[in-house]
């Protein structure tokens, strides 16, 4: 772990911010196959091509990342590349076994991811967070939550408890999912919040996440 | 069948045209899925993002023909819905068991429904034609296909041999969907070139997409 030994907050290094420009061009580009992924599964033309929509939209969120990334003197397919193989690891762990484990997996995964994201972007200097503050995200995907799923498990106790519990089990991947970044790239745990403890900034860290995923699942009115 | 019986040659009806439109968008949207689907699967970052990109900028072919259907009165969602399913017939019954075979069953199934396309596009009114003409294809694919897959064929004559027969597995099933989609929308065959005969029409344009199936395998040193 590259963290000092002094009690005070830490700036974030260089190294960190690439790391971290990097993450956010990578979840972009995870964001985009899985959005792509759930497009074509969709049930109707409208809801695949809002999902095909959403996807595009997270590829131009990528070609940011990549034009900062080029500023800095990175190459953008090796800082992408470091985090390579994680996102699919959650993908085999939480294989959905129908249409609305499908929404529910990327709703709970991709939030977490972005909720992530944008905790790790605070601590960033100004200018870095105001251009990628904005670009983070899956926009539209909430809505078509709430349009889609939440009329079905409000009308069918059966799947609405199927998928709290499927909920749990993908938090919990979503969750080792984070982890594993953060073991990927330890440089990134400097971007957090809270004490000079490394273990106590990524088990605070967890417990925000875990509170963000509970109010979304409280949402559709589902127990986390 | 809705021809005429004369011989002279059709000029096209406006649910002809539009039944096209409908055909062109559902490409432009099966094309995306597929390309997403690839990218993916890629081998590295890298082709990840140049497929990804060829994927988002066939969404962007479909918007095009969603303002064509929309200027014409029809609803877009409607005509491209007519097709639904029939690629994923295809994909299903070529399904790929690596890297090379999926490379393969794009460029093969993809242009031979390009082909289609332009095909048909031809018969349209100079105004619709000039629209569309343009925004038919997967750009770009033709040129990772000569970079990445060239090299391995050239180097490896059991991997070429595999996939010169895997390619004649897939251009049949390509050719099942070229048919399915014209017994799905006869009105279509008003846009072949050809005798008055629908079904000399079809053999025709058979024939000239396999030619080109041909060529193409050809210029990977494949033989068809």
């Amino acid at each position: 772990m590259t963290t000092t030994e002094d009690a005070k907050p830490l700036s974030s290094s260089a190294a960190a911010q690439s790391a971290f420009i990097g993450l956010a061009a990578y979840a972009s580009l995870g964001a985009f196959s899985l959005l792509a992924h759930d497009a074509a599964r969709s049930p109707d033309v409208a809801t695949r091509l809002r999902l095909a929509r959403m996807a595009a939209a997270e590829l131009a969120e990528f070609d940011l990342a990549e034009e900062l990334l080029r500023a800095r003197g990175e190459d953008p397919i090796r800082m992408v590349s470091q985090y390579a193989g994680i996102l699919d690891g959650f993908l085999k762990r939480a294989e959905p076994r129908d249409w609305w484990e499908r929404l529910m997996r990327t709703y709970v995964g991709f939030n977490l991811l972005e909720d992530l994201v944008r905790d790790l972007c605070k601590s960033l200097p100004a200018d870095l967070h105001e251009q990628l503050h904005g670009s983070v995200g899956v926009s539209g995907h909430a809505d078509l939550i709430a349009e889609l799923l939440l009329p079905e498990v409000e009308a069918d106790p059966t799947l609405a408890s199927r998928l709290a519990l499927w909920g749990r089990r993908v938090v919990g991947e979503a969750i080792s999912l984070a982890h594993r970044i953060l073991a990927e790239r330890p440089e990134l745990v400097e971007l957090l919040d809270g004490e000079d403890d490394p273990a106590a900034r990524v088990r605070a860290l967890v417990a925000r996440l875990q509170a963000n995923h509970s109010r979304r699942m409280g949402r559709l009115g589902l127990t986390s």
